[in-house]
């Protein structure tokens, strides 16, 4: 059943979810119990419509005059995300970009586990960046067959973006997130997720324009 | 006339438009002179009605068997995001993911120049990041209007998040770029575009799930 709710779940409702899931934290933190689609419409500018729409896929029902309850809303939305297990990862590519990543402390609390990171460059090899041990690449295949890891993370520069996609898929991984800008080439079991900082650049040049500032 | 179609673009295909920007720059490398809708269709994974719709955007006409012509496309795809102008910003916090974004380099190829970075740790301020000198936050709203900057960039913890936006607004920031996870609070005229990596690890964990990985 929760599965086949699950499949149902439009990729925006998903994107919307971490944010309803830090709204509705906020309220736990400051004593209140009861959070309604008034509330999520107003602190997250979305329309009450949507609200509930998104929130059905909870499978929470909320009260009338009330909404919902706090403490159960923040363990429905993390178990359709999936983020009340850990998923352990890899990271490649230990340069400015992947350091944010693996200090990121907000990923471990959605029950991501960073447990090692890989780069090419001898001199990051054997350091450790905010308590991860980088790797020499050559290591990855062995650490990621004997630990059953299956999402990698690609920190690397455009240029290496697929060699590297292509050798985390080889060792075992089935879901990349992507943060090198380029388009990876991946067989169809594969999962990729990207992150493209320029797509937002872009949203903000466009509205920044549009308002003539 | 060309203001009026920026009004009307939706979003996603802002999103979408430096994919197609980047493809059709990858062409221009390979020395190809034309570019299909089959062609963005099969790389970028796209149901070739949606590359038509979202093009169509651009105001250029395709031509028949050949596509686009690929040096005016990525002319138009810029012209439609205001890239070919440069906006100078700034950006506070310093640390590891504003290092990241100093730096990018793809964003000043996107006309985005972040001419100073700004942070309250003193053991930063001072130094150069990436070319960038790094000022105290008491510095920021002299600069800002001395040199007429409208954009700002915000790399700080959250904690510190919504009292950094309002200092860039009090000193004349119109458009904020906003890593920082929290939602902000802004007056109507402000221009705020969230960049979440909770929402893309939610995709990545969801779709992961669904494949029973």
């Amino acid at each position: 059943m929760k599965e086949d709710i699950q499949k149902t779940i439009p990729l925006p409702t998903i994107r919307r979810m971490p944010n309803y899931l830090r709204v509705t934290a906020d309220f736990l933190e400051e004593g209140k119990e009861w959070i309604s689609t008034t509330d999520f419409s107003e602190i997250l500018g979305l329309k009450p419509i949507q609200v509930r729409k998104d929130l059905a896929f909870t499978g929470l029902a909320g009260k009338p005059r009330l909404g919902f309850e706090v403490s159960l809303l923040i363990k429905a939305i993390n178990d359709v995300l999936g983020w009340n297990n850990r998923t352990d990862a890899i990271l490649v590519g230990a340069g400015a970009l992947g350091s944010a990543i693996l200090g990121f402390k907000g990923f471990a609390e959605h029950g991501l586990n960073i447990v090692a990171a890989f780069d090419a460059n001898p001199a990051l090899v054997g350091s450790t960046i905010h308590g991860k041990t980088v790797f020499s690449l050559d290591k990855l295949d062995n650490l990621v067959e004997r630990m059953g890891i299956t999402m990698g993370v690609i920190t690397v520069p455009e240029a290496v973006g697929q060699e590297t996609a292509d050798r985390m898929i080889k060792a075992g991984i089935r879901g990349i997130w992507n943060f090198s800008p380029v388009t990876l080439r991946v067989p169809d079991d594969i999962i990729v997720q990207r992150e493209d900082l320029s797509s937002g650049l872009a949203v903000l040049s466009v509205k920044l324009s549009e308002n003539r500032i």
